[in-house]
């Protein structure tokens, strides 16, 4: 049992925290071959709210959870509250006042996206977007990597990556996306507008068709044939970069 | 048994191992309760290179190497070649060319360490310091977290970082500390000149005695009352500014 996570667990406890908190439900674990009918709501209201449902053998339940009468259903909670992409648009965004964003691609390390949750909090970017599928979740780990910086600025949770880009534009966005083929450096980028940065997995960097809605791509200078940096080192760069020219137009 | 990381078990091949290679020894573990004369030759060569020794239960042992006649001893290899401080100055320094020195100080994290030996390479770092104790060894991990860079630039291996930090200012160095409290910001800092920057841990910062060495103290701007980042975001934020500001002076 890991009692630094918190976890729900129990039909009716999962079934109310997806009825009146969605926003903080990062994963639901299901026992396998429980009763189809038995989790019908629970199954119905994660995928309204495109909340990942995993199938796993008893034995991670009981890891996760100890021995409860978890009856076959367990919900991982977020150590933050997520924020919808319509609510923080209408709640938190001027978009006169130029604020950064920063989308995250499949950052699959706990320990990166702490790290990079801490930056953001240092550099003072206004939000994170997150993708829900295919990234780590803000769990313990993230929250103890951030060294309790996780909650100080807003993360926002998206479905699609892309249309989330379409309808940043359409609101005033400008879209720069990190990569090592742009023809020129983070160093000579104007930043002097809204900005949404998107940072890619280390490994296979930004999506080919998010990379075509991109605005602008800019790279980050290597020496000694180096061809790709961590990714909280990218994204701390270009942070620590748009922190500096905003200082300066100040 | 752990078949990434490089080790070398039995007394008379660790005892070769100290006496022809010292600089390739991470540490030396010993089984506890061993018969101490029979382990003499490998206490005085470990004292004589200052390699850290460890005493361990013979349990331990098994897990480094598996079932194998260790007789009690195991040394764990570097995946690099360390460099003894006078033999980079002498084989590889030109103060004229303003070399850039990375100095850090009880980074006890091995990813945290691999983050930055890759940003080192990356950015164009002539080479880096490493104290033998308080401070994780090149290990496999940190080889690994490297993406392979580690044995890009020289790493330099030394017992005393105070010492050193003189050695380095006798021969032209100038030492500038990342420091929290520090008046001035990295951005505002003079980069042109051979330099030695060190990077504290990230609890503690930089320790006291070496603070008073340095001839400029600089901190990174932080916003929400953030109060430190990942000692590999910052060691990057100032290695990358160096970059910049000697691309510019080219």
């Amino acid at each position: 049992m890991n009692d630094t996570e918190l976890y729900i667990f129990g039909r009716h406890p999962v079934e109310e925290a997806l009825l009146r908190n969605p926003a903080k439900i990062n994963k639901i674990f299901i026992r396998e071959y429980i009763n189809a009918q038995s989790i019908k709501n629970i199954q119905r209201l994660s995928s309204e709210n495109r909340i990942p449902v995993v199938h796993v053998p008893g034995r991670k339940l009981y890891e996760l959870v100890g021995k409860v009468n978890d009856q076959g259903v367990v919900a991982q909670m977020s150590p933050v509250a997520y924020y919808d992409l319509d609510e923080w648009l209408i709640e938190k965004c001027n978009i006169d006042e130029q604020p950064t964003l920063l989308l995250l691609d499949e950052i699959e390390d706990p320990h990166n996206l702490g790290a990079i949750l801490r930056t953001v909090a240092a550099s003072g970017i206004d939000a994170v977007i997150l993708p829900k599928h295919r990234q780590a979740p803000v769990n313990a780990t993230v929250f103890k990597t951030s060294a309790g910086t996780a909650g100080l600025v807003p993360i926002i949770r998206v479905t699609n990556l892309n249309q989330t880009i379409l309808q940043l534009k359409g609101v005033g966005f400008w879209i720069v996306g990190m990569d090592q083929n742009a023809p020129k450096s983070y160093w000579e980028q104007d930043y002097d507008m809204a900005l949404a940065v998107v940072i890619g997995s280390e490994g296979k960097g930004i999506r080919k068709k998010t990379l075509e809605h991109c605005d602008f791509l800019i790279n980050i200078p290597m020496a000694n044939e180096v061809e790709s940096l961590n990714a909280s080192v990218s994204a701390a760069l270009v942070c620590y970069e748009i922190k500096r020219f905003k200082s300066k137009n100040d």
